[in-house]
Protein backbone atom coordinates (compact mmCIF):
# COMPACT_ATOMS: atom_id res chain seq x y z
CA UNK A 1 0.00 0.00 0.00
CA UNK A 2 3.02 2.17 0.58
CA UNK A 3 6.96 1.95 0.64
CA UNK A 4 7.84 0.35 3.82
CA UNK A 5 10.17 3.22 6.53
CA UNK A 6 11.04 2.28 9.99
CA UNK A 7 10.05 5.25 12.03
CA UNK A 8 10.07 4.89 15.58
CA UNK A 9 9.59 8.49 16.61
CA UNK A 10 12.37 8.36 19.17
CA UNK A 11 15.40 10.04 16.49
CA UNK A 12 15.61 13.94 16.95
CA UNK A 13 14.30 16.04 14.60
CA UNK A 14 17.08 18.23 12.86
CA UNK A 15 15.15 21.26 13.18
CA UNK A 16 14.83 20.09 17.41
CA UNK A 17 15.70 23.37 19.44
CA UNK A 18 18.36 22.77 21.78
CA UNK A 19 19.06 26.09 23.28
CA UNK A 20 15.78 26.92 25.50
CA UNK A 21 17.30 26.99 29.02
CA UNK A 22 13.41 25.65 31.06
CA UNK A 23 12.51 22.55 30.96
CA UNK A 24 9.25 23.28 30.82
CA UNK A 25 9.10 25.72 28.12
CA UNK A 26 11.49 23.13 25.91
CA UNK A 27 8.52 20.78 25.49
CA UNK A 28 6.96 23.79 23.59
CA UNK A 29 9.64 25.42 21.91
CA UNK A 30 10.27 22.58 20.16
CA UNK A 31 9.03 21.52 16.91
CA UNK A 32 6.23 18.54 16.84
CA UNK A 33 8.23 15.43 16.12
CA UNK A 34 5.33 12.68 16.51
CA UNK A 35 1.82 12.09 15.96
CA UNK A 36 -0.68 10.12 17.13
CA UNK A 37 -3.81 9.77 15.01
CA UNK A 38 -6.32 7.92 16.43
CA UNK A 39 -9.31 6.84 14.02
CA UNK A 40 -11.76 4.61 14.58
CA UNK A 41 -13.07 3.33 11.43
CA UNK A 42 -10.84 1.41 8.57
CA UNK A 43 -13.05 3.72 6.11
CA UNK A 44 -11.63 6.87 8.07
CA UNK A 45 -8.62 5.53 8.30
CA UNK A 46 -7.34 4.23 4.57
CA UNK A 47 -7.72 6.93 2.02
CA UNK A 48 -5.14 8.83 4.89
CA UNK A 49 -3.02 5.75 5.16
CA UNK A 50 -2.45 6.65 1.59
CA UNK A 51 -2.44 10.36 1.26
CA UNK A 52 0.72 10.00 4.10
CA UNK A 53 2.20 6.39 2.38
CA UNK A 54 2.05 5.01 5.89
CA UNK A 55 2.73 1.31 5.79
CA UNK A 56 1.71 -1.20 8.24
CA UNK A 57 2.94 -2.40 11.42
CA UNK A 58 3.80 -6.06 11.17
CA UNK A 59 6.47 -6.67 13.76
CA UNK A 60 3.38 -6.96 16.54
CA UNK A 61 5.69 -5.55 19.30
CA UNK A 62 3.84 -2.27 19.70
CA UNK A 63 0.45 -3.91 21.00
CA UNK A 64 0.00 -6.95 23.02
CA UNK A 65 -0.72 -10.13 21.71
CA UNK A 66 -4.23 -10.68 20.19
CA UNK A 67 -5.59 -7.52 20.04
CA UNK A 68 -7.35 -6.44 16.98
CA UNK A 69 -5.28 -2.33 16.77
CA UNK A 70 -3.29 -1.12 13.96
CA UNK A 71 -0.66 0.94 13.84
CA UNK A 72 0.20 2.58 10.38
CA UNK A 73 3.35 4.82 9.82
CA UNK A 74 5.78 6.58 8.19
CA UNK A 75 7.92 10.18 7.59
CA UNK A 76 5.46 12.32 6.05
CA UNK A 77 7.78 16.05 5.64
CA UNK A 78 9.34 16.34 9.14
CA UNK A 79 6.62 14.82 10.96
CA UNK A 80 6.56 10.95 12.49
CA UNK A 81 3.14 9.84 11.50
CA UNK A 82 1.54 7.01 13.91
CA UNK A 83 -2.42 6.44 12.41
CA UNK A 84 -3.79 3.84 14.75
CA UNK A 85 -7.24 2.54 13.84
CA UNK A 86 -8.46 0.27 16.77
CA UNK A 87 -9.16 -2.62 13.90
CA UNK A 88 -12.10 -4.84 13.27
CA UNK A 89 -13.66 -6.69 16.26
CA UNK A 90 -11.92 -10.02 16.25
CA UNK A 91 -15.64 -12.12 16.88
CA UNK A 92 -17.61 -9.87 14.90
CA UNK A 93 -15.72 -8.30 12.17
CA UNK A 94 -16.47 -4.40 12.34
CA UNK A 95 -14.41 -1.69 13.21
CA UNK A 96 -14.16 -1.02 17.56
CA UNK A 97 -15.98 2.06 17.31
CA UNK A 98 -17.01 3.83 20.96
CA UNK A 99 -15.05 4.85 23.56
CA UNK A 100 -13.61 2.18 25.32
CA UNK A 101 -11.77 0.61 22.28
CA UNK A 102 -10.56 4.58 21.86
CA UNK A 103 -9.54 4.96 25.12
CA UNK A 104 -7.16 1.85 25.18
CA UNK A 105 -5.51 2.36 21.81
CA UNK A 106 -5.05 6.05 22.88
CA UNK A 107 -3.27 4.60 26.24
CA UNK A 108 -1.41 2.01 24.68
CA UNK A 109 -0.19 4.35 21.76
CA UNK A 110 0.66 6.83 24.25
CA UNK A 111 2.63 4.99 26.41
CA UNK A 112 4.48 2.77 23.35
CA UNK A 113 5.25 6.00 20.99
CA UNK A 114 5.64 9.24 23.74
CA UNK A 115 3.72 11.34 21.01
CA UNK A 116 3.87 15.23 21.10
CA UNK A 117 0.63 15.58 19.79
CA UNK A 118 -2.79 13.02 19.35
CA UNK A 119 -5.07 14.17 16.70
CA UNK A 120 -8.24 12.53 16.90
CA UNK A 121 -10.24 12.45 13.19
CA UNK A 122 -13.38 11.17 12.41
CA UNK A 123 -16.94 11.55 11.69
CA UNK A 124 -19.81 13.19 13.37
CA UNK A 125 -23.45 13.84 13.66
CA UNK A 126 -23.93 17.53 13.72
CA UNK A 127 -26.63 19.88 14.82
CA UNK A 128 -28.09 22.35 12.33
CA UNK A 129 -29.51 24.28 14.80
CA UNK A 130 -25.95 25.56 15.64
CA UNK A 131 -24.68 26.04 12.43
CA UNK A 132 -23.61 22.08 10.98
CA UNK A 133 -24.38 20.89 7.72
CA UNK A 134 -23.12 17.61 6.14
CA UNK A 135 -19.51 18.07 5.01
CA UNK A 136 -18.32 20.49 7.29
CA UNK A 137 -15.29 19.57 9.03
CA UNK A 138 -14.41 21.33 12.56
CA UNK A 139 -12.38 21.30 15.22
CA UNK A 140 -13.55 20.74 18.22
CA UNK A 141 -12.73 23.31 20.81
CA UNK A 142 -14.68 21.43 24.09
CA UNK A 143 -15.36 18.16 24.68
CA UNK A 144 -18.10 16.22 26.90
CA UNK A 145 -19.82 13.23 27.38
CA UNK A 146 -24.03 12.83 27.69
CA UNK A 147 -24.54 9.41 28.31
CA UNK A 148 -22.89 8.99 31.53
CA UNK A 149 -25.34 10.57 34.12
CA UNK A 150 -24.64 10.19 37.54
CA UNK A 151 -26.73 12.43 39.66
CA UNK A 152 -24.80 12.46 42.88
CA UNK A 153 -22.97 15.85 43.19
CA UNK A 154 -19.59 15.98 41.88
CA UNK A 155 -19.77 12.30 40.51
CA UNK A 156 -22.22 14.30 38.00
CA UNK A 157 -19.34 16.32 36.72
CA UNK A 158 -17.11 13.54 36.55
CA UNK A 159 -20.00 11.50 34.24
CA UNK A 160 -19.91 14.66 32.14
CA UNK A 161 -16.39 14.90 31.87
CA UNK A 162 -15.89 18.11 30.25
CA UNK A 163 -12.48 19.77 28.98
CA UNK A 164 -11.30 21.93 26.83
CA UNK A 165 -9.23 20.78 24.04
CA UNK A 166 -5.49 21.59 23.19
CA UNK A 167 -5.78 25.45 22.35
CA UNK A 168 -5.19 26.14 18.30
CA UNK A 169 -6.13 29.46 17.91
CA UNK A 170 -3.78 29.57 14.77
CA UNK A 171 -4.70 26.86 12.86
CA UNK A 172 -8.14 27.90 13.09
CA UNK A 173 -7.28 31.21 11.74
CA UNK A 174 -5.05 29.59 9.16
CA UNK A 175 -7.28 27.36 7.44
CA UNK A 176 -10.63 29.50 8.36
CA UNK A 177 -11.76 26.04 9.92
CA UNK A 178 -15.53 26.17 11.81
CA UNK A 179 -15.24 25.68 15.78
CA UNK A 180 -17.68 23.68 18.39
CA UNK A 181 -18.16 21.94 20.93
CA UNK A 182 -18.25 17.63 20.94
CA UNK A 183 -20.61 15.69 22.77
CA UNK A 184 -19.50 11.45 22.51
CA UNK A 185 -21.88 8.71 23.93
CA UNK A 186 -21.44 5.27 22.93
CA UNK A 187 -24.48 5.35 20.66
CA UNK A 188 -24.91 6.14 17.04
CA UNK A 189 -28.89 7.28 17.50
CA UNK A 190 -29.96 9.36 20.36
CA UNK A 191 -32.28 8.85 23.24
CA UNK A 192 -34.55 11.60 24.71
CA UNK A 193 -32.23 11.65 28.00
CA UNK A 194 -29.05 12.28 24.92
CA UNK A 195 -30.85 14.71 23.62
CA UNK A 196 -30.72 17.12 27.01
CA UNK A 197 -27.54 16.13 27.64
CA UNK A 198 -26.19 17.40 24.82
CA UNK A 199 -28.22 20.77 24.38
CA UNK A 200 -26.86 20.59 28.15
CA UNK A 201 -23.17 20.34 26.57
CA UNK A 202 -23.81 23.15 24.10
CA UNK A 203 -22.42 21.12 21.26
CA UNK A 204 -22.30 21.39 17.72
CA UNK A 205 -21.25 17.54 17.54
CA UNK A 206 -21.82 14.15 18.20
CA UNK A 207 -19.58 11.60 18.15
CA UNK A 208 -18.43 8.19 19.84
CA UNK A 209 -15.12 8.34 20.91
CA UNK A 210 -13.89 12.18 21.45
CA UNK A 211 -14.18 12.71 24.88
CA UNK A 212 -12.85 9.70 26.24
CA UNK A 213 -9.70 10.13 24.02
CA UNK A 214 -9.42 13.53 25.20
CA UNK A 215 -9.77 12.25 28.72
CA UNK A 216 -6.97 9.73 28.33
CA UNK A 217 -4.64 12.09 26.95
CA UNK A 218 -5.09 14.75 29.51
CA UNK A 219 -4.55 12.09 31.96
CA UNK A 220 -1.35 11.26 30.36
CA UNK A 221 -0.77 15.09 29.45
CA UNK A 222 -0.04 14.90 26.14
CA UNK A 223 -2.14 18.08 23.99
CA UNK A 224 -4.91 16.54 21.91
CA UNK A 225 -6.85 18.36 19.10
CA UNK A 226 -10.16 16.67 17.44
CA UNK A 227 -11.20 17.22 13.84
CA UNK A 228 -14.49 16.30 12.96
CA UNK A 229 -16.67 15.52 9.78
CA UNK A 230 -20.15 15.82 9.43
CA UNK A 231 -22.31 12.99 7.79
CA UNK A 232 -25.60 12.92 8.94
CA UNK A 233 -27.52 15.91 10.87
CA UNK A 234 -29.03 14.31 14.12
CA UNK A 235 -31.76 17.20 14.41
CA UNK A 236 -33.00 17.04 10.84
CA UNK A 237 -35.50 14.86 9.25
CA UNK A 238 -33.34 11.52 8.19
CA UNK A 239 -32.97 8.61 10.06
CA UNK A 240 -28.80 8.69 11.81
CA UNK A 241 -27.86 5.64 10.52
CA UNK A 242 -28.80 6.11 6.85
CA UNK A 243 -28.08 9.31 6.23
CA UNK A 244 -24.38 8.32 8.11
CA UNK A 245 -24.25 5.21 5.42
CA UNK A 246 -25.13 7.52 2.50
CA UNK A 247 -22.16 9.90 3.24
CA UNK A 248 -19.87 8.13 5.10
CA UNK A 249 -17.42 8.05 1.59
CA UNK A 250 -17.97 11.45 0.17
CA UNK A 251 -17.96 13.03 4.19
CA UNK A 252 -14.39 11.09 4.66
CA UNK A 253 -12.58 12.48 1.28
CA UNK A 254 -13.83 15.80 3.29
CA UNK A 255 -12.41 14.74 6.97
CA UNK A 256 -8.77 13.54 5.19
CA UNK A 257 -8.81 17.08 3.06
CA UNK A 258 -8.77 18.64 6.37
CA UNK A 259 -6.61 16.32 8.41
CA UNK A 260 -3.78 16.92 5.53
CA UNK A 261 -4.17 20.57 6.04
CA UNK A 262 -3.74 20.27 9.91
CA UNK A 263 -0.57 18.06 9.33
CA UNK A 264 0.64 20.36 6.63
CA UNK A 265 0.21 23.09 8.94
CA UNK A 266 1.50 21.33 12.64
CA UNK A 267 4.96 20.14 10.44
CA UNK A 268 7.78 22.35 11.39
CA UNK A 269 5.68 24.33 14.00
CA UNK A 270 5.55 23.99 18.10
CA UNK A 271 3.16 23.53 20.16
CA UNK A 272 2.75 26.61 21.47
CA UNK A 273 2.36 27.96 17.26
CA UNK A 274 -0.38 25.79 16.41
CA UNK B 1 -2.70 -0.02 57.11
CA UNK B 2 -1.17 -3.46 56.75
CA UNK B 3 2.25 -4.82 56.75
CA UNK B 4 4.34 -4.32 53.46
CA UNK B 5 5.31 -6.81 51.99
CA UNK B 6 6.69 -7.34 48.44
CA UNK B 7 5.05 -9.47 45.86
CA UNK B 8 5.82 -9.29 42.13
CA UNK B 9 2.95 -12.19 41.18
CA UNK B 10 6.58 -13.40 39.54
CA UNK B 11 7.85 -15.86 41.56
CA UNK B 12 6.78 -19.51 40.93
CA UNK B 13 3.90 -20.51 43.40
CA UNK B 14 5.38 -23.78 45.69
CA UNK B 15 2.69 -25.83 44.30
CA UNK B 16 3.25 -25.03 40.69
CA UNK B 17 2.77 -28.39 39.06
CA UNK B 18 5.59 -28.54 36.55
CA UNK B 19 5.20 -32.04 34.98
CA UNK B 20 2.03 -31.37 33.38
CA UNK B 21 3.14 -31.92 29.24
CA UNK B 22 0.86 -29.69 27.51
CA UNK B 23 0.62 -26.00 27.42
CA UNK B 24 -2.73 -25.17 27.05
CA UNK B 25 -3.48 -27.68 29.58
CA UNK B 26 -0.86 -26.57 31.53
CA UNK B 27 -2.18 -23.01 32.23
CA UNK B 28 -5.23 -24.77 33.57
CA UNK B 29 -3.36 -27.06 35.42
CA UNK B 30 -1.03 -25.00 37.03
CA UNK B 31 -2.80 -23.57 41.19
CA UNK B 32 -3.92 -19.94 40.71
CA UNK B 33 -0.74 -17.80 41.63
CA UNK B 34 -1.69 -13.75 40.94
CA UNK B 35 -5.03 -12.45 41.12
CA UNK B 36 -6.39 -9.12 39.85
CA UNK B 37 -8.81 -7.79 41.62
CA UNK B 38 -10.66 -4.06 39.92
CA UNK B 39 -12.82 -2.49 42.37
CA UNK B 40 -14.23 0.74 41.37
CA UNK B 41 -14.68 2.67 45.03
CA UNK B 42 -12.66 3.56 47.57
CA UNK B 43 -15.65 2.35 50.16
CA UNK B 44 -15.84 -0.71 47.85
CA UNK B 45 -12.19 -1.76 48.43
CA UNK B 46 -10.36 -0.74 51.46
CA UNK B 47 -12.00 -3.45 53.96
CA UNK B 48 -11.01 -5.90 51.42
CA UNK B 49 -7.34 -4.31 51.70
CA UNK B 50 -7.34 -4.70 55.31
CA UNK B 51 -9.20 -8.13 55.35
CA UNK B 52 -6.17 -9.20 52.98
CA UNK B 53 -3.70 -7.22 54.63
CA UNK B 54 -2.69 -5.55 51.26
CA UNK B 55 -0.40 -2.62 50.81
CA UNK B 56 -0.65 -0.10 48.99
CA UNK B 57 2.30 0.38 46.03
CA UNK B 58 4.36 3.44 46.53
CA UNK B 59 6.97 2.68 44.08
CA UNK B 60 4.96 4.45 40.88
CA UNK B 61 6.24 2.25 38.59
CA UNK B 62 3.47 -0.06 37.87
CA UNK B 63 1.42 2.40 36.32
CA UNK B 64 2.28 5.78 34.51
CA UNK B 65 3.00 8.72 36.04
CA UNK B 66 0.22 11.09 36.64
CA UNK B 67 -2.85 8.23 36.32
CA UNK B 68 -4.51 8.21 40.06
CA UNK B 69 -4.51 4.29 39.51
CA UNK B 70 -3.59 2.42 42.76
CA UNK B 71 -2.50 -0.55 43.44
CA UNK B 72 -2.60 -2.66 46.90
CA UNK B 73 -1.14 -6.09 47.17
CA UNK B 74 0.25 -8.31 49.19
CA UNK B 75 0.15 -12.22 50.02
CA UNK B 76 -2.96 -14.00 51.06
CA UNK B 77 -2.64 -17.74 52.01
CA UNK B 78 -0.56 -19.69 48.24
CA UNK B 79 -1.85 -16.37 46.37
CA UNK B 80 -0.49 -13.13 44.88
CA UNK B 81 -3.48 -10.42 45.49
CA UNK B 82 -3.12 -7.09 43.91
CA UNK B 83 -6.51 -5.15 44.45
CA UNK B 84 -6.38 -2.14 41.94
CA UNK B 85 -8.36 0.83 42.02
CA UNK B 86 -8.51 3.30 39.68
CA UNK B 87 -8.72 5.72 42.27
CA UNK B 88 -10.16 9.42 42.61
CA UNK B 89 -10.47 12.09 40.07
CA UNK B 90 -7.50 13.97 39.68
CA UNK B 91 -9.51 17.61 39.26
CA UNK B 92 -13.19 16.17 41.11
CA UNK B 93 -11.65 13.64 43.70
CA UNK B 94 -14.40 11.66 43.03
CA UNK B 95 -14.24 7.63 42.49
CA UNK B 96 -13.08 7.29 38.79
CA UNK B 97 -15.96 5.04 38.17
CA UNK B 98 -17.51 3.72 34.85
CA UNK B 99 -16.34 1.54 31.32
CA UNK B 100 -13.27 3.92 30.66
CA UNK B 101 -11.67 3.95 34.01
CA UNK B 102 -12.58 0.16 34.61
CA UNK B 103 -11.20 -0.70 30.96
CA UNK B 104 -8.03 1.48 31.32
CA UNK B 105 -7.38 -0.10 35.03
CA UNK B 106 -7.95 -3.87 33.45
CA UNK B 107 -5.53 -3.13 30.88
CA UNK B 108 -2.66 -1.58 32.48
CA UNK B 109 -3.25 -4.31 35.24
CA UNK B 110 -2.96 -7.66 32.97
CA UNK B 111 -0.21 -5.83 30.79
CA UNK B 112 1.74 -5.18 34.32
CA UNK B 113 1.24 -8.33 36.34
CA UNK B 114 0.09 -10.97 33.80
CA UNK B 115 -3.02 -12.34 36.43
CA UNK B 116 -4.47 -15.84 35.71
CA UNK B 117 -7.63 -14.65 36.98
CA UNK B 118 -9.37 -11.31 37.10
CA UNK B 119 -12.00 -10.73 39.66
CA UNK B 120 -14.13 -7.72 38.83
CA UNK B 121 -16.13 -6.97 42.55
CA UNK B 122 -18.26 -4.37 43.57
CA UNK B 123 -22.05 -3.42 43.91
CA UNK B 124 -25.06 -3.23 41.32
CA UNK B 125 -28.66 -2.66 40.90
CA UNK B 126 -30.80 -5.60 41.38
CA UNK B 127 -33.89 -6.50 39.89
CA UNK B 128 -36.66 -7.53 41.91
CA UNK B 129 -38.56 -8.95 39.16
CA UNK B 130 -35.69 -11.15 38.74
CA UNK B 131 -35.20 -11.50 42.26
CA UNK B 132 -32.68 -9.71 43.49
CA UNK B 133 -32.84 -8.08 47.15
CA UNK B 134 -30.95 -5.47 48.37
CA UNK B 135 -27.57 -7.22 50.09
CA UNK B 136 -27.68 -10.22 47.70
CA UNK B 137 -24.50 -11.09 46.15
CA UNK B 138 -24.30 -12.66 42.89
CA UNK B 139 -21.97 -13.89 40.31
CA UNK B 140 -22.35 -12.83 36.61
CA UNK B 141 -23.46 -15.57 34.27
CA UNK B 142 -22.87 -13.28 31.84
CA UNK B 143 -21.91 -9.43 30.89
CA UNK B 144 -23.53 -7.16 28.01
CA UNK B 145 -23.77 -3.15 27.62
CA UNK B 146 -27.11 -1.39 27.67
CA UNK B 147 -26.14 2.08 26.68
CA UNK B 148 -24.13 1.10 23.30
CA UNK B 149 -27.21 1.60 20.94
CA UNK B 150 -25.68 1.24 16.94
CA UNK B 151 -28.50 0.05 14.69
CA UNK B 152 -26.62 -1.12 12.08
CA UNK B 153 -25.83 -4.32 11.53
CA UNK B 154 -23.62 -6.28 13.46
CA UNK B 155 -22.60 -2.90 14.56
CA UNK B 156 -25.48 -3.40 17.18
CA UNK B 157 -24.49 -6.57 18.13
CA UNK B 158 -20.67 -5.31 18.88
CA UNK B 159 -22.27 -2.16 20.98
CA UNK B 160 -24.15 -4.94 23.46
CA UNK B 161 -20.95 -6.55 23.87
CA UNK B 162 -22.32 -9.93 25.07
CA UNK B 163 -20.38 -12.64 26.38
CA UNK B 164 -20.50 -15.36 28.91
CA UNK B 165 -18.14 -14.98 31.96
CA UNK B 166 -15.10 -17.33 32.95
CA UNK B 167 -17.49 -20.70 33.95
CA UNK B 168 -17.29 -21.62 38.16
CA UNK B 169 -19.84 -24.36 38.29
CA UNK B 170 -18.31 -25.24 41.54
CA UNK B 171 -17.53 -22.36 43.04
CA UNK B 172 -21.24 -21.70 42.43
CA UNK B 173 -22.13 -24.83 44.02
CA UNK B 174 -19.59 -25.06 47.21
CA UNK B 175 -20.31 -21.34 48.21
CA UNK B 176 -24.17 -21.20 47.00
CA UNK B 177 -23.94 -18.01 45.41
CA UNK B 178 -26.85 -16.27 43.33
CA UNK B 179 -26.15 -16.46 39.72
CA UNK B 180 -27.38 -13.96 37.16
CA UNK B 181 -27.05 -11.70 34.20
CA UNK B 182 -25.14 -8.19 34.25
CA UNK B 183 -25.96 -5.17 32.40
CA UNK B 184 -23.59 -2.48 32.23
CA UNK B 185 -23.60 1.71 31.61
CA UNK B 186 -21.67 4.49 32.44
CA UNK B 187 -25.24 6.02 34.12
CA UNK B 188 -26.37 5.15 37.28
CA UNK B 189 -30.02 6.24 36.75
CA UNK B 190 -31.69 4.43 33.95
CA UNK B 191 -33.02 5.80 30.88
CA UNK B 192 -36.14 4.23 29.43
CA UNK B 193 -33.72 3.07 26.48
CA UNK B 194 -31.37 1.64 28.66
CA UNK B 195 -34.33 -0.34 30.66
CA UNK B 196 -35.25 -1.53 27.30
CA UNK B 197 -31.80 -2.84 26.33
CA UNK B 198 -31.40 -3.98 29.84
CA UNK B 199 -34.48 -6.42 29.77
CA UNK B 200 -33.06 -7.57 26.09
CA UNK B 201 -30.00 -8.27 27.99
CA UNK B 202 -32.38 -10.21 30.05
CA UNK B 203 -30.17 -8.92 32.94
CA UNK B 204 -30.46 -9.23 36.83
CA UNK B 205 -27.67 -6.99 37.82
CA UNK B 206 -26.82 -3.72 36.41
CA UNK B 207 -23.42 -2.12 37.20
CA UNK B 208 -21.34 0.75 35.73
CA UNK B 209 -18.40 -1.69 34.64
CA UNK B 210 -18.55 -5.23 34.36
CA UNK B 211 -18.86 -5.51 30.35
CA UNK B 212 -15.88 -3.29 30.06
CA UNK B 213 -13.53 -5.22 32.45
CA UNK B 214 -15.10 -8.96 30.54
CA UNK B 215 -14.27 -6.93 27.16
CA UNK B 216 -10.79 -5.76 27.93
CA UNK B 217 -10.28 -9.23 29.81
CA UNK B 218 -11.39 -11.51 26.91
CA UNK B 219 -9.00 -9.34 24.58
CA UNK B 220 -6.39 -10.25 26.56
CA UNK B 221 -7.07 -14.08 27.04
CA UNK B 222 -7.30 -13.57 30.51
CA UNK B 223 -10.41 -15.61 32.57
CA UNK B 224 -12.69 -13.29 34.71
CA UNK B 225 -15.24 -13.28 37.16
CA UNK B 226 -17.77 -11.12 38.57
CA UNK B 227 -19.29 -10.88 42.01
CA UNK B 228 -21.71 -8.29 42.18
CA UNK B 229 -23.62 -7.15 45.61
CA UNK B 230 -27.25 -5.37 45.23
CA UNK B 231 -27.36 -1.94 46.76
CA UNK B 232 -30.39 -0.65 45.78
CA UNK B 233 -33.58 -2.22 43.45
CA UNK B 234 -33.74 -0.72 40.55
CA UNK B 235 -37.30 -1.75 39.66
CA UNK B 236 -38.63 -0.85 43.18
CA UNK B 237 -40.09 2.58 44.61
CA UNK B 238 -36.99 4.11 45.88
CA UNK B 239 -34.74 7.02 43.52
CA UNK B 240 -31.72 4.67 42.65
CA UNK B 241 -28.89 7.00 43.93
CA UNK B 242 -30.76 7.33 47.26
CA UNK B 243 -31.01 3.76 47.91
CA UNK B 244 -27.58 3.41 46.71
CA UNK B 245 -25.76 5.99 49.25
CA UNK B 246 -28.16 4.70 51.90
CA UNK B 247 -27.37 0.77 51.84
CA UNK B 248 -23.17 1.56 50.32
CA UNK B 249 -21.61 1.12 53.49
CA UNK B 250 -23.62 -1.94 54.90
CA UNK B 251 -23.97 -3.74 51.83
CA UNK B 252 -20.06 -3.67 51.29
CA UNK B 253 -19.65 -5.71 54.02
CA UNK B 254 -21.54 -8.45 52.29
CA UNK B 255 -19.92 -8.12 49.36
CA UNK B 256 -15.87 -8.28 51.03
CA UNK B 257 -17.77 -11.43 52.90
CA UNK B 258 -18.30 -12.75 49.93
CA UNK B 259 -15.11 -11.95 48.06
CA UNK B 260 -13.65 -13.45 50.95
CA UNK B 261 -15.15 -16.66 50.38
CA UNK B 262 -14.47 -16.35 46.90
CA UNK B 263 -10.37 -16.08 47.23
CA UNK B 264 -10.64 -18.84 49.98
CA UNK B 265 -12.30 -20.97 47.30
CA UNK B 266 -9.68 -20.28 44.48
CA UNK B 267 -6.68 -20.50 46.88
CA UNK B 268 -4.66 -23.92 45.91
CA UNK B 269 -7.16 -24.41 42.68
CA UNK B 270 -6.74 -24.46 38.87
CA UNK B 271 -8.66 -22.62 36.61
CA UNK B 272 -10.67 -25.50 35.50
CA UNK B 273 -11.45 -26.35 39.12
CA UNK B 274 -13.56 -23.51 39.91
Amino acid sequence: MAPPEENTGELPSAEEVVDVAAGSEKATRKPISTVVMVISMQTEALPLVNKFQLSEDHDGLLFPKGVPWVRYHGKYRDLNINLIWPGKDLSLGVDSVGTVSASLVTYASIMALKPDLIINAGTAGGFKAKGASVGDVYLASDVAFHDRRIPIPVFDLYGIGARSTFSTANLVKELDMKVGKLSTGDSLDMSPHDEGAILANDATLKDMEGAAVAYVADLLSVPAIFVKAVTDIVDGEKPTAEEFLQNLVAVTAALDQAVTQVVDFINGRCLDEL
